[in-house]
């Protein structure tokens, strides 16, 4: 049996993602790129509006033309042209003139505010009244307002939003470098696994993990290839470790988490060809035995056979190593934490990170984090809540009332 | 000019998502149903564990024969039979014997609890010391704990988790019926607006709803259908919506914001056969000259031509009634409301439901909101804030250091 004595800290195992390198670029499709990460600054080459904008219904005029007006008061002002969207004004606007512009409309030449149609009136078909001061600029997008030329809008490393789509879009940028959706193997592992197509005999329990490891990773923005389930036997191991190896970037082995499984997995890292074990072991749980080894410069992990825990390390720990690979680079604008308040007691030891399954509800004025209760190994647990609280290494335990971090799971 | 004056409230406009039915049902593989809508409930037709499991390595034997060991006075206990992973095992357990099990194995015949390795010595070949009483249960899942046989563990209605597909693995239900996504059409209306692979010249703008909302309907599991852009022409918008129409389950006309296109949108689905306009004007902010209309039993929306406005009314308004086209049932397990802490006053209008774009940030034990203050029409407030707050109806403004709702965006 192979000792678990000497596990690291969670940060401690979090700081190795640094010894790998993010995948390659390739060109998309903006309109397909929702959750791309992008693998170059995008910068403006022009100015957003390209031209000053009305944002009303109403006359583009001189400002100027209109001070002092009022209801008792009113300027009168001449009808000098229309301008139709989308289009250049082919006339200027002096003071005294103005022309009607619809939402959108470009402002012509001379023009630096726009009066609404609700504070005119129509004399004539060369007239109008206004019965209200306008000022420069008012009801108006300047050139450039919106975003500037040769401003760096999106940063490299970051995951594209529908808000970045949509500057994309009004940049022209309908093609960007992205960095490839990194490619994770998935082997699950164990004499009792069968496939989930198949009818299971006493002692036999259906694969899990292929299937929810797959939908995380697709879900966090990887490609999930299923190796498939291999026994407990060192060459099948061995061979399919090897091969699988070739086609990814990562590879995730659910393990057993008995003894002899346990042990299988980390003589075959230990076999793979340039291969080296970072470390055998986390002081979190559950995901206590988790190892991580690397080949080939890409990351391979022994994750354990429990259908929670290992959900629960692929979130908290395999995930920062996929955002790596993908290239991210942390958002400053990401959704804040939140808290919420312990219902009961819960027990953790010190230098240990915890993870706790909670269910999350509304109690007036805060949120109350239920812990979910049930034995290890149990499938159902992962059901029964909706978030995760964690309990840092250096507190031992928790009292009802604690105001806990929840992540969402 | 049609008139805005008869607008309906936001809980109003929402109730008459019940005009409209959910879409078909399909069969899908499971492994790809992360998302997908239940169109049936989903029972268990086995007892999952389907035997009563170890949850540690050591022995399985009757709790009975430890009772009283300790330390200073171990039970002697012979060793009948070594438990295989995945394999029935083909002996019986009687008081005073015990057998090796790993994590996972199946429980002898007789046997009823498990002593962990570590509460033990191995004296010979045939026999074991235990230092521990085990107690009945101890370190076992019984055949059932997890799901019972007949037991409904997923609703129709429900959308899959990640942890619904592995509940799926487990019980063999390798193809279930879903809904199948709603197909989405998204016009775009205006003079002035051009596609992105285009080149604006004065007076353009290139299109941006079409894409940022095409991002929204694929987020949220529909699939979106990019039908082109329409100059404010009567007759060529009636026919690309009459065309469009019969390729999709809802469509949104994203309306330039000017009086004229306003007009033709609304005279246009009139015109649509079997239709009906629903409302035209919802007392929101921003989203006010929102249109529903009802044509072929399929909701079409004339959604507002700004593009801040048209995400947020997509999110708030059009959003529910994809959820109900998709078999949408409300989830009482859902992630809890989340609150802020509003950083400045803000001003709101009695009898209209406000959204304001808000960037969220932690400072101490709570979140900030502070709104992203911006001309009506600037794209950039979208890009600058990470979240939404709502300020009801009946309230007419909020103070600086009220306490927000917030909902991301």
């Amino acid at each position: 049996m192979k000792s678990f004595f000497n596990v690291i800290s969670l940060s401690n195992a979090l700081k190795y993602k640094d010894l790998f390198k993010p995948v390659e670029n390739e060109s998309i499709e903006f309109s397909k790129s929702c959750n791309a990460v992008l693998a170059q600054d995008v910068i403006s080459d022009i100015d957003i509006p390209d031209f000053d904008r009305s944002t009303m219904d109403g006359y583009a005029l001189c400002a100027e033309s209109t001070f002092g007006a009022s209801n008792s008061n009113p300027a009168y002002i001449n009808i000098a042209g229309s301008v139709t969207m989308g289009e250049k004004p082919d006339f200027k606007i002096t003071t005294g003139n103005a022309a009607e512009i619809p939402t959108g409309g470009m402002l012509p030449s001379g023009a630096n505010s726009v009066v609404m149609v609700e504070h005119t009136e129509i004399v004539d078909s060369t007239m109008i009244e206004v019965y209200k001061s306008a000022a420069p600029q008012e009801n108006v997008i300047k050139k450039g307002e919106d975003f500037k030329k040769k401003e760096v809008l999106l940063k490299k490393g970051g995951k594209l939003k529908t808000q970045d789509i949509g500057v994309l879009a009004a940049l022209g940028k309908t093609h960007i470098m992205v960095y490839k959706k990194p490619v994770v193997g998935i082997i699950s592992t164990g004499d009792e696994i069968i496939s989930p197509d198949k009818q299971p005999v006493s002692g036999q329990i259906r694969d899990i993990n292929t299937h929810t490891l797959s939908s995380m990773i697709n879900q966090a923005g990887g490609i999930s290839i299923q190796a498939g389930i291999v026994k407990d036997d060192f060459n099948k191991l061995y061979r399919i470790c090897e091969k699988t190896l070739k086609n990814c970037d990562m590879l995730i082995i659910s393990g057993g988490s008995s003894v002899g499984t346990r042990d299988y997995t980390t003589d075959v890292l230990k076999k793979l060809s340039d291969s080296k074990i970072i470390f055998q072991g986390i002081s979190i749980s559950p995901g206590k035995p988790t190892i991580l080894a690397k080949a080939d410069n890409k990351p391979i992990w022994g994750l354990p056979g429990h259908v929670a825990s290992a959900m629960i390390v692929f979130k908290i720990v395999v995930n920062p190593f996929l955002s790596q690979l993908q290239g991210v680079i942390e958002n400053t604008n990401k959704w804040p934490e939140v808290t919420a308040i312990l219902t009961r007691n819960i027990s953790s030891a010190h230098g240990r990170t915890d993870f706790i399954r909670v269910k999350l509800s509304r109690k007036n004025n805060m949120i109350a984090a239920e812990p979910v209760l049930g034995k290890s190994g149990l499938i159902n647990t992962i059901t029964r809540g909706n978030g995760l609280i964690k309990i840092d290494e250096n507190t031992e335990g928790l009292k009802k009332g604690s105001e806990v971090q929840i992540i969402p799971f």
